[in-house]
């Protein structure tokens, strides 16, 4: 046909609208890279960086100011300048500048004095004077840095020695560690040193780990791989002994408990005296039933006695130093799973239990401070709904609860000096993330952050939680379900189950998106169903929900896993034929664990970091749960994947880091014979330089791999 | 429609008939199990065991009972039973019995005894007078034995430390190797042990490698995960010292070699002259291009002098010790590629140059013996073919071959004492094995085994060779087909490339099937055509076509195979979309380097063990063909695959043991990283407890894997 130039001006207008339409209806997805963090175009949610209280004055810092914000209305004033700030360093004979001021701090309310750390020193500095009230230098290999507000003294680490000031503290030879976390940090335990109130005493941690097998992992980044050995006490194996020592930097004097022979014990939740004359800890046997608050003479380190026990048939996890009431320093409260949820208890220092402050069928998650003119605590708990966290006024003398905030969503909270406020900051489903400063006498607030969905204009998938009954027919479980955002009812949708199931985390919240991740986002937009269930054995739910996994890890969890796919099943939009799953460390236990256990039910499996059999994992958080493999053996048996290796139909891809230090690569690595031995087909990747996940740059690549499994073979 | 009986009765001898007529239709085809070694029904081809020379009598074991062979006539008798040396050993007072008679040795011409191992023994057994001999006790623990049948002494080595009869010989600390191979089994060495003639003078080896750096390889298979180190020198890094000892079993006197510092020096091709006085050694500079055969005084170490030298611009590369001739201890036979291929020259004990006894554009590859009456030597070359192996005889005096035995295929030879005859076993692209005893005077030959197909019965792919020119366009090269059973021209066939391409390797050969292994057949069967070039840089072609990938290794390898894929482009049944390649080791480098520089071409890869990056590689092959990295950074540069990671396009699978100590596991995982870090996506298997290959009844397993990720990409 031969073309006229009509024909050419509407064949033209023609393409042009449809490019037009084309464009209005392509759809607009957020990629890996937004989505992931570590990603060049990961999208963060808003927020307010370095805010904290200065007394009852809430400090707002920005790059080159510091703005005061008057909690009672929310005028922002400005407080000082960087540029005012560096000018008087100079002049105080500093050669180093602030480059912003986010990282400054006001932890002093009577004094117009900012803690900072300026190359090498903890450097207090007072904005009215310009001059440096005080100066701490440490060392540029400095690690595990703990300054004292009262004092100023200054613990550290440099390799495996403590240092206080400018002084060697211990003198140890490799496989002796001191001032840093020990017993891998469970029981709450995540840092080494404790300064006692005054700052005048260090309490600190000392782990001789000498005796514990080493596990090699290689560096292969190096010339010649090399060689990286990690402590590593693995269940029912030898493990590490811990002291307890107490420094006295005005004698240079140091003191150890007199706690005994410490194999085999756990020394736990270090908490000084408010007269700073003895300390407490609870003790806790290795076979973890058994529990002691005991008291020690801070002076002499001896042993003033044991206040009271606490066992369980399967095990006390105490995980909370006792605090005591700042009005009266006889009194403290000790947290305990007793009633089968954490709840406060107020005893006396001879140990006598005087009440119970909290109770019901939720549990206190954080003891956020103390309002000493009112007799109030303030506590975070799960008492609204399970999935959330609110933040509670409690009278201590009636134990009357005051909700303080909006009952909705997950709060975090910073009380201001008298505890007239608090910066409340929450997420719910619909809000990303709110900051207030929230007066807790009459429950006003003022707004300071209102973010965006940092995903708004993209096509975004809708997210839903609901509940279906656990396979005891009877325990509610939480599971959360996301959807593409052009879902049609209609079709048949391939499911990915996210799934971790392991104690201590809970995957469905009710923070933004009810907790689905950037990932999750990305496989529904892909056209993928994403399904994560809260099976027993997580947290948030209370002692019984937990332990009733005891010795038998990922049997319970994996029924429970089940009756989610029975639910999906059900759905009609779900195609029952591809159903995958999904997870990291426990979760890629659990993957792995119902690839093998429920091959008819799950085609295609990722499982990053597994634990393959819980005899390689370690002891404290094994024991706990696991009891030893000589104690346990029927139960090592049945948990261990590596005896099913022979059922793996499916498509299973295994992921592990090789310096994976949690979860040590002879997990996978186990398994991968196993399956040789038995003939079936895992498949493998490994992330070199890598620990106990892939976090960073490589973590888009790592969800890159996942998607190509599922998209290859789901 | 209603059913009739009738209707029911066709309907039912309709179906009989069909699943008869499938069943005569169904291909029978061999499994993995049948084809791969390590499989529980692999099929060996059929062969005499233990089959050797009594002076000029053939002797052929059986199990309970050894018989002589007449080689004039093949005619069989029995020499003795089992039963009858067991009553004479017991009669002996030995309690150890012989279990079968396939390991016993005849190697004294003259006498009527037998050498046997006997629980912890060498036993010397006469079956004429029923007694024993003699008898020469090792421990359990002994490993590299090494017993003279001259003199009865026996060097073996426990631990790094070398041991004759029963006195230890040397006292070294771990690090120090005696009595072992060195040098990393190049240079044609393959053991640590010489005795002299008369086995009164043991040299040995002695390898300082404190010095070199340890690969830290780990066993998952240990409670919990074992460190493995190995010492490997990388190229360019300090490598090991090797000294050389000769031990006097008679003074209990060990001398060294005084041959000055041994650091980044080869120590090689051990000799002892006739008369035990001297020994001789081809010693190579670490830079590999220069050769000098040295003469020490073996009851000094001094040295005597340099016989001669040679020199090349790329490398010398000497395998074979020299050997004297028989009768004439003056005169040598030396073997050197200076001509371009490997060819033999007499010398005299002067060091000058008699003559060259072999030449041509072939080359020799093995001296199998002498005949000291007719002054007549045995040789194997590629005289008839690069595909070929035959047996010849040199005249001395006039250079004159003969040919020995049939003109085709791969043949291995035995002499007997005289030289008479000589055991004659080959395989031709048609005969699996044939074992011939040939009267090397006259030709004629008696035949012992002509060995089935062990295939016979299966349907089997064909095989075929040709030639195709390099990508020089001049150069010839061999390539083999392998095609489907059912074989259809009018179809298009996917291709795996089979490739190895490095240097010392030839696949391609007139043995049975051309050298198609079971693999291949089994994916010609599963519908694959696979293909195979033995490209510049193999062996059996002469040093120019081996030698011309100097300093760049990879690069005109993979050019060659280029040529092949465009040779199978050509072919109208080729699906020239669906070309895959796989090959371990050197094949493993070929097989990533293709899909990396060419892929467009390869859709698919699966790489076993590769070498990624030759700084990985060891000092001694890696440096001959590569120099070190310091003196060549551009060709280290341009053949380390991980600068090519972001080039991957098609399904590439890497596959390495853990306990790899010939190309350690750092190749595959720094590749792993690179990609990583290139944002591509390998796929990856480790088999744990396995070294440079897979063996045993895991191969099936691997070839299972490859077949799969064949079957699921291409």
């Amino acid at each position: 046909m031969k073309k006229t130039l009509s024909n050419l001006t509407s064949a033209l207008l023609l393409a042009l609208l449809t490019v037009g339409h084309a464009t209005a209806q392509t759809p607009n997805k957020p990629t890996l890279e937004d989505l992931i963090p570590g990603g060049t175009s990961y999208r963060y949610t808003e927020s307010i960086y370095g805010l904290q209280w200065w007394g009852d004055v809430c400090i707002m810092p920005a790059a080159d100011s510091l703005f005061t914000v008057d909690p009672k209305n929310g005028e922002k004033k400005l407080l000082v300048t960087r540029e005012a700030v560096n000018a008087g360093l100079t002049q105080a004979g500093e050669s180093a500048k602030l480059p912003q001021l986010y990282n400054v701090q006001t932890p002093w309310s009577g004094r117009t004095q900012l803690l900072m750390t300026l190359q090498g020193n903890y450097v207090v500095y007072d904005w009215k004077t310009n001059s440096v009230v005080s100066k701490r230098a440490f060392p540029r290999q400095a690690a595990n840095r703990d300054y004292n507000l009262e004092s100023g003294n200054l613990a550290y680490t440099i390799g495996n020695n403590l240092y206080v000031n400018d002084r060697q503290i211990t003198d140890e030879p490799q496989g002796v560690v001191c001032g840093q976390s020990v017993h891998r940090n469970e029981f709450g335990i995540n840092k080494g040193t404790f300064w006692s109130p005054k700052g005048t005493l260090l309490a600190f941690y000392r782990m001789d780990e000498s005796m514990v097998t080493e596990y090699p992992l290689v560096d292969i980044t190096a010339r010649v791989g090399k060689l990286n050995n990690v402590r590593y006490p693995m269940v029912g194996m030898t493990s590490h002994k811990v002291t307890v020592g107490i420094y006295n930097p005005a004698t240079e004097k140091t003191v150890y408990l007199n706690a005994g022979d410490p194999t085999d014990r756990y020394f736990t939740n270090i908490a000084w005296a408010p007269d700073q004359k003895s300390i407490y800890l609870i003790e806790l046997n290795r076979d973890q039933n058994h529990a002691k608050l005991c008291q020690y003479n801070a002076e002499t380190g001896e042993p003033m006695g044991v206040l009271f026990e606490e066992t369980h048939p399967k095990y006390v996890e105490p995980q909370h130093p006792i605090v005591f009431l700042p009005w009266d320093s006889s009194r403290f409260i000790y947290q305990s799973q007793r009633d089968g949820f954490n709840h406060l208890y107020i005893y006396n220092t001879q140990g006598k239990l005087l009440k119970q402050l909290t109770q019901g069928a939720w549990l206190v998650q954080d003891i956020l401070g103390f309002d000493t003119a009112k007799k109030e605590l303030y506590i975070a708990s799960t008492e609204v709904s399970p999935l959330q966290t609110n933040v509670y006024k409690v009278n201590v003398a009636n134990g009357k609860r005051t909700l303080m905030g909006n009952n909705e969503g997950v709060h975090r909270a910073q009380l201001s000096g008298s505890c007239s406020y608090l910066i409340d900051s929450y997420s719910t489903p619909t809000v990303p993330r709110s900051i207030n400063l929230l007066n807790t006498r009459n429950g006003r607030s003022v707004n300071l952050l209102t973010a965006e969905d940092p995903y708004k204009g993209f096509d975004m998938p809708t997210v839903e939680v609901g509940t279906i009954k656990a396979a005891d027919d009877s325990t509610d479980l939480y599971y959360r379900i996301t959807r593409p955002a052009d879902f049609d009812p209609s079709k048949k949708y391939p499911v990915m189950v996210y799934v971790y199931g392991g104690p201590h985390a809970q995957m469905i919240t009710a923070g933004y998106r009810y907790g689905a991740g950037g990932y999750h986002i990305y496989m529904a937009n892909r056209g993928y169903i994403v399904f994560s269930l809260d099976n027993r054995g997580s947290s948030n739910r209370g002692l019984e929900f937990e332990n009733c996994t005891f010795r038998h890890l990922g049997i319970k969890e994996g029924e429970d896993q089940v009756r989610g796919v029975e639910f999906l099943k059900s759905l009609p939009y779900v195609d029952a034929k591809r159903i995958g799953v999904h997870g990291w460390s426990f979760g890629g236990h659990m993957t792995t664990a119902l690839m093998l256990r429920y091959p008819d039910l799950f085609k295609v499996g990722v499982a990053g970091g597994p634990v393959i059999d819980w005899a390689y994992y370690e002891v404290m958080y094994g024991e706990r749960y696991m009891d030893t493999p000589q104690a346990n053996p029927e139960g090592y048996k049945e948990c261990n994947l590596n005896n099913l290796a022979g059922k793996l139909q499916g498509d299973l891809l295994l992921i592990h880091d090789d310096h994976d230090d949690t979860c040590v690569p002879q997990h996978t690595l186990s398994f991968i014979k196993a399956c040789v031995d038995a003939r079936t087909y895992p498949d493998l990747f490994i992330y070199p330089g890598h620990k106990h996940n892939v976090s960073g740059r490589d973590r888009v690549h790592l969800h890159e791999k996942i998607t190509r499994y599922f998209d290859d073979n789901l």
